[in-house]
């Protein structure tokens, strides 16, 4: 399971001032920062990008992979700021992402087709509900696999993301049970062992004590992981849900274990 | 999943002492801060009991049965024991537990079905070795099973335990997702809904830092209960550890969510 930083988001202030002021320094410190506590991938979510899509756009990618050649994830609804750093990325790029809904198909999609790069699908409806069950969410995957495929994109770019809801929905704690009943299903279901990412902040989204957080993650990121989970967004700064993530991985891929590792950064 | 408290241990000085001189003020103040911890059940575990056996047995079980009237586990390899405990047991009771070994099948099963109580089923092979992976743990299962039916007891008498491998065994890491694979199949495997248990501290075994014990315990102790894990034998000395349990009973099976409860002993 890979760590992906969803440290750098605009609701965080820091982050929308230093895309404001296209301030590089404090975005590459916490692309440094989200490295060093075992990020494998960055995030780079500017939000919907109202004003200037294309260059705040294309000013994150450019800076972020100034210190890391490692996977970006695009992660805005704004097809023109896709564009505008799928043009300027280098490193391996994802795009975050698309879905049912009918805007998202029509030009969110064609950009990956156009610049084959991996492409994000959630399972959502088209009017962006979240499925109720474990069955909804196979059938929008069906649907969703569908029309993905009749794009042409080869399958192999297509990552799932089953939407974790968060827990104070009034059906989260039902849907996050479906989400991880239907991660180990996706393969039968597409024929191939798709990939996988689930958003684990989404979990304790609304008002919460640190430490009550921490253990809503630290309960829910080895469950995800044992169902299979191939990518795990996380707040870098939540070091003990970090730290767990890492310990899944040792435990669920390592062939010899070591006291020594649980501690090593960087092992998702 | 229930959390079951294996804190009254003959490993332990305070407890080895406390039998020794049958002081029922330690090992009442044991459980019931074990109690007040979360524990749904506690296990008795004296080790193999070589002088005066019944004796101990019995003035445990009635010193941990006057605070609680929760199940109680005993658990030794002493068959005289463990009819004197059982002679003298209120609570429900447990059996902990037989296996294929033959000195088991011969003088430890028979006592769970002259007192009618639950037995716990260890899957190791006759000679006490660990099966190496999911197709011999699931061989060993219905091979147990099938002795444990010849016995006849009721098949809702019986509850398995998988046997979490300690991590640094040479072949730990393996044999606990094998463990983890195993359980999900059980129900199948029987034709029923069988109850499970594993010992979770066995997964720390030898020496190691209590940070890192408590790491490894927050990672598998979720995908042990995602699993589908009825029972958690558990250090309730290990906070972290157990309020991570509590948070997964939380996850897996409120159908309401509240902050409030994350903090809520007896969850469990």
């Amino acid at each position: 399971m890979m760590i992906v930083a969803d440290n750098l988001q605009v609701t965080s202030r820091r982050v929308s001032q230093a895309i404001e002021h296209r301030d590089a320094e404090t975005i590459r410190a916490m692309v440094t920062q989200c490295l060093k506590a075992g990020a494998g991938a960055i995030d780079i979510n500017p939000g919907p990008l109202t004003r200037e899509p294309e260059d705040k756009m294309r000013f994150l990618v450019e800076t972020v992979q100034s210190v890391t050649d490692k996977p970006l994830l695009l992660d805005t609804t704004n097809p023109r700021a896709l564009a505008a750093g799928l043009k300027v990325v280098r490193n391996p790029a994802v795009i975050n992402g698309f879905s049912l809904e009918p805007a998202k198909m029509a030009e969110i999609l064609p950009l990956a087709v156009a610049h084959d790069v991996d492409i994000i699908g959630y399972l959502l409806y088209p009017d962006s509900r979240v499925p109720a069950d474990e069955g909804e969410c196979l059938v929008v995957a069906a649907a969703l696999f569908e029309a993905f495929q009749q794009a042409g994109l080869a399958r192999e770019r297509l990552i799932i993301d089953p939407v974790v809801a968060p827990l104070i929905w009034d059906d989260g704690l039902r849907h996050n049970r479906a989400v991880l009943a239907v991660i180990p299903r996706l393969a039968d279901l597409f024929g191939f062992p798709v990939r996988t990412i689930a958003g684990i902040s989404n979990l304790t989204t609304g008002p919460a004590p640190y430490h009550k957080r921490i253990q809503a993650e630290q309960a829910f990121v080895p469950m995800l992981a044992a169902a299979g989970l191939s990518m795990a967004l996380m707040n870098m700064r939540h070091t003990e849900s970090v730290a767990c993530a890492r310990a899944c991985n040792l435990l669920l891929q390592s062939e010899v274990f070591a006291w020594e590792a649980m501690e090593n950064p960087g092992l998702g």
